[in-house]
Formats: structure tokens, C-alpha cells, sequence
């Protein structure tokens, strides 16, 4: 018998080489780009998807980016933009011109329209809407209405809603006829004469049950719905805790307006990991594509904030010079005390931050985590206190260093982390994103407790 | 006309308020609890879902959660252990017991009985296997064949798969008659004779076509499939890359095994993203619901890996013990620098980090990027050293001193971009996850640099 070739000794494991985009094609548009072969490039292009082709864009450097966009010309398809970072994006667009970026989204289905649109810069949002026609435009304005990462700007507008006196034969016939259905749904929404969501039956129900099934009878009435104006990140949160494919979205009245499906949640999830972890580490989330010169800009706001709280910290030190001067050794040791209450500090922020985004830390548990953090701090105080009381002990041959360091260790290690938690539920509280403020604030506030505990023990102790 | 009421002025926004577990409804479970009354208990938790009594366990302090276990008795629903993190997982089925814990596993599909055993401590693995009828052990044994996190842990068993010359009407019909088949299924695959999948077609696309239609002439037949050894990580990706609902899992001779649907990937982002946050912070993923003493162990060593560090850089202070005797000042002055260079090295290695993690950075573009991170580095090194070398002139009335402030400064925020590139990708290539190792080396490398050139510089010049 003949079986078809294995692709090779092992079976792939890697997805970059299920997919459209490997290096070799990478570098193969490259070369075609350098021979200026306009033909063969295209084709090496014409199997990418969107979102394949969007990541070509952002690892060419600006040079090939701009060859390989003149190359396709009108052909460009608007779906790349989306998928952009904000600065390659604006890149992109600029080359491309309002004009043909207009005509371009005339030809997308309105929600991806909207969805383009969304992602562009308020000027060229402009610039392009009066490029419309009126009643694609009045569409994209009513969209762009909703508030920013609003479960009304998330949705599709097409999706199939019928009344639940239908048969499943009805539903067939319509479904059969209808010519202005999403690409891809999953399910069928039940509404009730006021336009309503009153429940929903999945297209696996409705292809199991014979036709002169009544849709109310196989229909699941308990339903969740998400009003137009919630927060993209409530809206994801409803879909992994309820397991859902598709959720309908209402208006203030309760009437069905359009449908978030999974993809669209998918996307969202990844969108707001990345924030996190962006802004935990200080930097702006499309940082890796924007020129030298902008992320110079925008990293440099939070090293200057860094360099005022590090500056506070060095005037506590500077308290202690008179110390210090006759104690140098205290100089060698201090940034151990720091360096360990910032680490720990940050251990117990992250834990804090994390399970304040997914909603597991809240006012009902939050006295219980403090109290457990308090106990952590305590046990990994006495540890480290004893290490290094011992370790600088050892090397300064002076007990009382060893008992300085040892006490400052431990006051800061529980400090820390109470601060750790402390800090981004009080943000939180006070309506600032815990992820964004809560690092600087944190290791700022671990350096004057450690430094000001150590040299201060010092100061009592040794001198 | 009556309207149905609308539940309050304004909508409700938060997902929480939609959702079953309201901080009310906790307050009441407890109530309830301490009044011991078994029945209003069992009413109140009715209502939740496998997810939201997970995380009505996990909000409970213990003793509230072992009256609530010992008070559902045999209704507990086996599908929430799977959605509880490790630790107090481990405390629930310790408080099951393996006799009963087997019993209710009987009781789900094979997926989800696999993915339950699975998500246990591999002793109770064991424990549970060897109370399970001989074929429902086979197939879980089969699953947990596969490597940790791979696709055949993740896929569903029951799928549709159909051959090419079958109609529309013959695959409706099927589909109606099958009694094994899952849940929830969003598209059907078509398979050749040697079970291969060969395309598939949604359920939208089948409801919507006329009887007659033959399945090969609405089939899509360029279908992604992924081994089953795959990586569920790399899977996500595929999905994310692709928009896909489902996609088959084949075997090594690319036979048609499993399939996984993207409620299941949702988790597997989720998952991953938290994982790579919680390892840039230094503790493990199920922190928040570990007891105090296993939360105090297992964050020390990562302390302690850090407190080794520290000392290393201490030493490197040690180093210039006559210079900082004779200018004390320099003492209270070079926290500052440090401080910068452990933030701006942080910020390049969140980037890195991150953008290794979505294949975004790669050795298509790592040089691009390094070159970047260069250029960014000297930007915010000219900024800063003249800022703090201003700063420290004005403090210290040494133009030395603020030279040496202004060089280290320099110098430091530019190998602090460098490193925070260079060592990711680095540790990704030596086959180290960069997420949970870079941090630590970075600081450590910026640390030794900004000491080092700073107390040199202050040595040379100065003395």
C-alpha cells in the first residue's frame, strides 16, 4: 500500500513551520525585493494571511517595509492594518495615502471597517471617514461612539436572531436564503418581540434536531448578555467563565445589537496579558516597533520618574554620612539589604497586580492574603536574617555588623512584603492601574526602608 | 406597553455582577455555613458553574472550605478540581479521597476525565487509575502518554469526521443519528480513506447548503493540523495566527486523532501569559493559594539565587573599600546609578521577554533590534548623565564628582539596553526559559557595571 510521504524523519513541532511565514520565505522576499522582481515577490506574498503578512511588514526594516508596500500596490489588503503595531501602522498608512486607505475600507465588511478605523490615529480618522460614503460612515460613527475597548466597539454587527416560534426547519430555510450573515457563527440567538435575547441554540442543536422541532423547545434560556458599553476585559472575563463561543450584546433598552464571538475575546486576552506585563516593566506595549528615537522618548518618562525616587533615596543615605565615614564597610554591605527587600518586594507586587486583573483578589479576601504575606515576610525573614548576619559576621570579623545586618534584613523582608500587597490594592483603590505604578512606587518605598533601617541600626549600634 | 424591567438606572458593567459568584453571595455561603444549614447552603451554590465554585473554594479560607466540601458531600461536581489551582486542589482531593474522587471521575467524558487526572499530584494519579474500569483507564493512560502541555493532552477524542463523497444530506443525517458525539462542535472534518484529514467545513456553511451538495465541493480544504506532540503554547499561536474554531490533531502517520477547540486554547493563553508574568516576578503561578509556609519556601530560593547575586556585588564594592574611605560621599551617590541601571535594563528585557514569548523577536530581526536598543541606550545615557551629573555637581560642589556621576551614568544605560536585549536571548537559546531567568542575571550584570564603573571612575579621577 502506498502512503503519502511523512514530511520528514520527526513530525514538526514548532508552529512557525505549519505556517505561512517562515524565515526562509523571510529571507526570499528580501531577495526578491533587492532584484526588484515585482512578480516574483507577489507570489511569494499571495499565501500569507493578513495577520502573517502584518508580521512580515514588522520584521523588515523600514527600507524593505516601504519596497515591499510599493510593490503590492493596490492590492494591499486593509486587514494588515489592523493587525499593525500603532507605529508601524502609522508608517504604513502614511505610504499609503487617505485616499486608497478609504477605498480600500469600503471594501471590508463594516465591523472589520470599524475595527481598522478604530486603530488609526484620531487625524487620519478623520481624514479618511470624509472619504466615505454617507452610510458606511454613519456605521463607523455610530461604532466609533461607544466608548474605547467597549464591548460596542468588540461586536459584530450581523448575526442570526430568530423568534422562538420557529421550527428548526424555518431556521434552515432562513439561513438557506439570507445573504447577509457573518462569515463564521456558531450559534443562533432567540429574541422576543422587543428584539430581546431571551436565549440562544447552537448550530450543532439545530443540525441534531429534526425539522419540525420547535427552536423555543431545544433553546438554552439562561443566557448571558453583555451591554454595549462594558469593558473589553469584562467581557473576556465573561467568556472564560462561562466557557463561551459567542455572547450577544444589548443597548440600553435590552435589545440585541451584535454579537462578540470567541476570536475577537481571543485577541482581547492577549492584548490585556501584554499590557500587564509591558507596563510591570515600565515600557509601552507596541515598544519593540517603534524607532530608536520614540521609545527613547517614551522609556525615558519612567527613568526619570525612577531617578527622583532614587534620588529621595540617596538623600536618606546621605542622612547617614557621618556613619558611613567612620564605618566604610557599612557602604560595601548596604545595597544586599536593598537588593533582597526589592526582590521580595516585587515577588509579592506580581502575585498582587496579577490576581487583581483576574478579579482572585478582592475586598473579601484581601485582610486574609495580607495576613498570609505578613507570615511569608516573617519566615523568609529569619532565614535571610540569619544568612547574612552570619555571611557579614564573617567578613567584617565584627558581631555587631552581623547583628545590624541581621535585624535590618528581617525588618525589611516583612515590610516589603506587606508593601508588595499594600501598594497595588491602595492604586487600585484610588483608580490608578496597579500594574502601571505599582513597581517604581514599591522599590522606592523597599530602598528607604532598607537603607534608612540598616544605617540607622548602624548609627545606634556601632557608633 | 409593559417593558420588562431594566435591572437598575444605569447597566450594570462589571462582568462580576453578571456573572453567579457576587461578593453577596460568598457573604451568604459563609452565613450559612456557620449556621450549619445544609439545605440553604446547597441552594445557595446551585446555581454556579464548575469555574465559579472553583473560585468560591478558592476565596474561602480553609476551614469555610472543608465545611462546604464535607456539606455537598457526593454532589461535588468533579469538573471543579480541575479548575482549582495546585495547592488547594491538593487539599480538596485529600479531603475527597481517592475511592470517591474515582467514582464521580466515571462519571465525565473521557476529555475531561483526562484533564482532571492530569491537572493531579502524580502519586494520586496512580491512586485514582487503579480504581477505574480497565477501558476508561486505557484511554487515560493513552492520554497521559502524551508529553506535559502537549496537543494530545489538550484534544477532545469525540470529533466529527466525514469522508468527501458523502452529501450534505448524508452528514445532516449522521449527524443525527450519532450518539457519541461532543458537546459543543463548531465544524466537521473530512477525512480520506486512511483517516487523514483532508479539510473541513463549518456547520454555517453545511446548514447553508442544499441537500444534494457533495462535502468535497464546500469543503476548505488548506486545514492546519498540528501533531499531537505539539506544544500547547505553539498551538495557541497557530490559533491566534490563523482565527481558527477548532483544529484537528493527527498522529504520527498524520491520522485524524483528537481535536481542540479554542475554548480550550483561551485557557492555554490565559495560562501562559500569567505564567510568564508570575516568572518575571519570581514566584510560581499558584502563589496566591498556597498555605504561608509552601508560598515562604518556595519564594526563597529565589531570593536566595538573588542574595548570592548581591553579595557578588558587594564584593565588587569591597573592591573600592580606599576609595569610598576617602570620599564618603560617593557612597550615598551610587545607589542612583544602580537604580537606573536595573530599570532601563528592565524595561529592554520586558520587551525581549515578551517578544520572545509571541515569536515577535527572532533571528530575523535580533540584530535590528539590538541596534535599536543601542541607539535608544545612548539617547537616555546623554539625558541622564547630564541630569544626575548636574544634579550631583550642584549637591556635592565637585565638578569630579558630577563628571563620574555623568560617565558611570553613561555608560551604564547603555550596556543596561544591551543586556537587557542580549541576555533573553541568550538564556532562550541555551534552552532556558528568559522569563523566569533573565531578571535576576540582569540586575546582577547592571549592578556589577554600575558600581564597577562608577567607584572606578571616582578611583581615577578623583584620588
Amino acid at each position: 500500500m502506498l502512503e503519502p510521504k511523512v514530511k520528514s524523519e520527526g513530525l514538526s513541532v514548532r508552529a512557525d513551520e505549519l505556517l505561512g511565514l517562515s524565515p526562509e520565505l523571510i529571507n526570499s522576499v528580501r531577495d526578491s525585493l533587492l532584484e526588484k522582481n515585482q512578480t516574483r515577490t507577489r507570489m511569494i506574498v499571495a499565501s500569507l494571511r493578513a495577520s502573517e503578512f502584518a508580521d512580515l511588514l514588522q520584521l523588515l526594516s523600514p527600507n524593505f517595509r516601504r519596497r515591499l508596500i510599493e510593490c503590492i500596490g493596490s492590492d494591499f489588503d486593509p486587514q494588515v492594518l489592523a493587525e499593525l503595531e500603532g507605529d508601524i501602522q502609522e508608517e504604513i498608512s502614511e505610504l499609503l495615502g487617505p485616499l486608497s486607505l478609504a477605498n480600500m475600507i469600503i471594501r471590508l465588511d463594516i465591523d472589520d471597517a470599524l475595527e481598522l478605523i478604530i486603530t488609526l490615529r484620531k487625524d487620519r480618522q478623520w481624514e479618511i471617514l470624509k472619504q466615505l460614503p454617507s452610510e458606511l460612515r454613519n456605521l463607523v460613527e455610530e461604532g466609533l461612539a461607544f466608548p474605547k475597548d467597549s464591548a460596542g466597539r468588540l461586536m459584530g454587527r450581523e448575526f442570526v436572531a430568530v423568534p422562538s416560534f420557529w421550527t428548526v426547519e424555518d431556521t434552515i430555510k432562513f439561513l438557506r436564503a439570507a445573504d447577509n450573515l457573518p462569515n463564521e457563527f456558531y450559534e443562533v440567538f432567540i429574541v422576543n418581540p422587543h428584539h430581546r435575547p431571551i436565549g440562544k441554540v447552537s448550530l450543532s442543536n439545530i443540525l441534531r434536531n429534526e425539522k419540525p422541532t420547535k427552536i423555543s423547545s431545544i433553546m438554552l434560556s439562561e443566557i448571558v448578555t453583555v451591554p454595549a458599553i462594558m469593558d473589553q476585559e469584562e467581557v473576556a472575563f465573561v467568556f472564560s467563565q462561562k466557557d463561551l463561543v459567542s455572547v450577544p450584546v444589548v443597548d440600553q433598552s435590552l435589545r440585541l445589537i451584535g454579537v462578540i464571538t470567541v476570536d475577537d475575546v481571543l485577541d482581547v486576552i492577549q492584548e490585556e496579558a501584554e499590557e500587564d506585563i509591558m507596563r510591570l516593566g515600565g515600557v509601552k506595549s507596541d515598544d519593540l516597533y517603534s524607532a530608536a528615537l520614540q521609545t527613547g522618548r517614551s522609556r525615558f518618562s519612567w527613568l526619570f520618574l525612577n531617578l527622583i525616587t532614587a534620588i529621595v533615596v540617596s538623600i536618606v543615605i546621605g542622612i547617614f554620612e557621618a556613619t558611613l565615614e567612620q564605618i566604610v564597610m557599612l557602604a560595601v554591605l548596604m545595597p544586599i539589604v536593598a537588593s533582597m527587600g526589592g526582590n521580595a518586594g516585587t515577588q509579592t507586587m506580581t502575585v498582587a497586580v496579577r490576581a487583581l486583573a483576574t478579579k482572585e483578589l478582592s475586598d473579601t479576601n484581601a485582610m486574609r492574603v495580607m495576613g498570609k504575606e505578613f507570615l511569608v515576610g516573617i519566615y523568609n525573614g529569619i532565614l535571610f536574617a540569619s544568612l547574612v548576619g552570619g555571611v557579614a559576621w564573617f567578613w567584617t570579623n565584627s558581631l555587631k555588623i552581623g547583628g545590624v545586618m541581621a535585624g535590618a534584613m528581617m525588618i525589611t523582608l516583612i515590610m516589603a512584603a506587606l508593601s508588595g500587597m499594600i501598594i497595588p490594592l491602595f492604586l487600585q483603590r484610588a483608580g490608578i492601574d496597579p500594574a502601571i505604578a505599582s513597581g517604581v512606587v514599591l522599590t522606592t518605598i523597599t530602598d528607604i526602608i532598607a537603607f534608612g533601617v540598616f544605617l540607622g541600626f548602624a548609627t545606634l549600634l556601632l557608633l
